[in-house]
């Protein structure tokens, strides 16, 4: 009697694939404790990063791909050709670099899931109408140098020459790290694509949060990937005895900063998609019996367009001026992000809701809160993302980061459902 | 011509007083960089505090009091006899140690106003029916040794023996200090006083707040020392990303302490002479882009009475409670000081009414929101004290804390008036 064959085969062999991927990382086996796990550490252009490379072109080739290598940013580059080369291309695909102890699937999903579909039409010896371009990004998490989006930025021609005398905390500059793994610098600027050679860019990846497994579905139709704006401030008010200083003569810097605080949380909750947040909140030195007379805090504000974000933070500067006022306080206020949101194609999002449908799935739409490559392709190109749910709450950057195959094998029907869909319009 | 007599003869001489008393500090001049001033910090019983308490003496003796001297615990004891050995005495008194880089009156104050009183009282040769007793306590700011009311505990026989064994900074133990400045500690226990013996306390103190000074009145009744419970706790919710986890499933931590935070301080300024303050509130590591998994917070909770401080820290603890279920947070609270109020006795503080409107300033009250050696005495006998206006709205234990001249002059008349009062209806 042979096995009963699994009912979710292509997301077996995605997880088969993502643990042995997992198996290069920065974290030598001689540092990890004896019994502990070995943590997932893999950055840009090291040694386990190179090998992972190694690897993806090695599966490209094993999954019938007709070109993979590795180009001069680190990206691998795999292409199954089309029937037309003339017709416009689609790209897709995701990162393969890692946070430091993190999972296995962030990012790499995204590549893994249009290498099944490309194995799937060899298989079936099918061929789409148009050439399909699936990229494994080097680079995303800006971990070893201060600098994000190198692999998908070489793309759109946003790779900064400065970045090279960026250094890592060894004080490898990046130029020098780039020439130890065979790369030419000065032949980034060739990877430039042209726009109008693409059909636009689609990314699978996992939602890092808790919606999809809140609702209780595998898959979701990216809206937009938010727009941010970040900002730390200090409020400043007087320190003074905390027994002596009556209620009514106090001017509470933390008072101040905690309304601020709760006027972010209630004005975010009233508009759907929009978040804000105060992760850093702080009364330096803070003594018992003190009144604070500082506090520092930041503030993080995303909206899926740049009107609602533009919107919030109005409200939320506005309110932080209103305060002080009222409060006799002051306060400094340093942005030090502000990034566009990147809303979806209304046609590659349409594509991708066919697609979903298709599976059988119920249709489920939500925002990106996290920036993905999709954000930089943005700047080029058309581009819809579809998120597949994580488990334990979509936990991410963290190695309680888990998919189930089910999931991974609906993401993959998608995909196929979405090439096949684009190739029938193609034809039509 | 000779140049006109000053209309503050009091306040000036104490205000010279002080000064003088100010160049005995812990701080060597040598290790005061060139043009700074010299850091006025004289704790218990270093050099600086012994020559501070032999001038205490010198003075007293100058000023006309019968007996002078320093007790077994470091405390200046002065006593101008009454005609009636018999009758009970009245005690006051304030202490001569201070907080590092200190101010001069705190404290200070509340010894030189009886002692002038003594002078003049001399000066006219006028005895009062009852003795009065003049202590310089030695110890009330807890900055050497980790104790406080050393001086002031001694006499209500709360000197604990335990205490010995304290060290300082230094490593040097309270009892080695002790036998070292020449005092027997087996003779502390003898200091304690029979309460059958007086008549009460009266304490006169700088306010060391903003009430007065923004009130505009020299002198204010105080009508209780505040009872006071302190808290250190930790908020615990869920850290996530604040990109991805929508405002209604976050757990945040920081805005459950800041919904405390506002809590208290609308609900003690509700009633009048309560105080309640978040001195520390610190997301432990907190990050732009993360939710606030923790958050640490105190909680100095005072009142007038122990009836209104344990409603008010019922009502924290309860909305604290509900803050906490309604988010999904959960909490650590440890209670880490509890102290009684110690209400003004009726009797005493209407004779400081009448001393107060005997001098023709306007009649004020308040309570005592910092701790004072009148708080010890209270465990013992009845006590109330007098406050006087400090400059800079009334900052302390700060080199700025300031007094005028007037304001003190005004204080020894209030206390000559309650004297002479106090003796007059002794007599009739």
């Amino acid at each position: 009697m042979s096995p009963s064959p699994s009912a979710t085969p292509f997301g077996d062999a995605i997880l088969a694939r993502a643990d042995e991927l997992a198996r290069h990382s920065d974290v030598a086996p001689a540092d990890v404790p004896d019994g502990a796990a070995r943590p997932l550490t893999v950055t840009y252009l090291t040694t386990a990063h190179r090998a992972c490379a190694a690897d993806l072109v090695a599966w490209m080739r094993d999954d019938g791909f007709d070109e993979a290598g590795i180009d001069a940013v680190g990206n691998v580059v795999g292409l199954y050709r089309g029937t037309d080369p003339a017709a416009p291309r689609l790209l897709t695909g995701s990162h393969y670099d890692t946070v430091r102890n993190a999972g296995r699937y962030d990012g790499r999903l995204g590549i893994f899931v249009p290498m099944a579909c490309v194995r799937e039409l060899r298989r079936q010896g099918r061929r789409l109408p148009f050439d399909l371009e699936v990229v494994g990004f080097s680079e995303e998490e800006g971990q070893r140098f201060p600098a994000t989006f190198i692999g998908s930025g070489a793309l759109v021609g946003d790779f900064d020459p400065a970045w090279l005398d960026l250094r890592d905390a060894d004080g490898v500059t990046l130029r020098d790290a780039m020439r130890a793994a065979g790369h030419d610098p000065a032949a980034v600027a060739t990877l430039k694509r042209d726009p109008a050679r693409y059909r636009g860019f689609v990314e699978v990846h996992i939602e890092q949060g808790p919606v999809l497994a809140t609702a209780g579905l595998p898959l979701g139709v990216v809206t937009a990937i938010n727009g941010s704006v970040r900002f730390v401030g200090e409020m400043t008010g007087v320190a003074c005895h905390a027994g002596t200083t009556p209620m009514g003569q106090r001017r509470d810097a933390a008072t101040g900063v905690a309304e601020l605080a709760l006027f972010v949380e209630r004005r975010a909750a009233q508009v759907p998609a929009i978040v804000g947040t105060v992760g850093q909140f702080h009364v330096p030195d803070g003594s018992i019996n003190v009144v604070p007379g500082r506090c520092r805090f930041s503030l993080d504000l995303r909206a899926p367009s740049d009107a609602l974000r533009d919107a919030l933070v109005d409200d939320v500067l506005a309110e932080l001026a209103a305060i002080a006022a009222r409060r006799g306080l002051s306060y400094t206020l340093q942005e030090t992000m502000r990034a566009s949101a990147a809303p979806s194609d209304p046609a590659l999002r349409g594509r991708w809701e066919r697609a979903v449908a298709a599976t059988g799935a119920p249709l489920f739409h939500l925002p990106s809160g996290a920036g993905h490559d999709a954000m930089k392709l943005h700047e080029a190109m058309p581009q819809a993302m579809l998120f597949m749910r994580g488990e334990h709450d979509g936990i991410s950057h963290n190695p309680l980061e888990a998919i189930n195959a089910a999931d991974t094998q609906l993401a993959v029907e998608a995909f196929l459902h979405f090439l096949v869909q684009l190739a029938g319009d193609c034809l039509s």
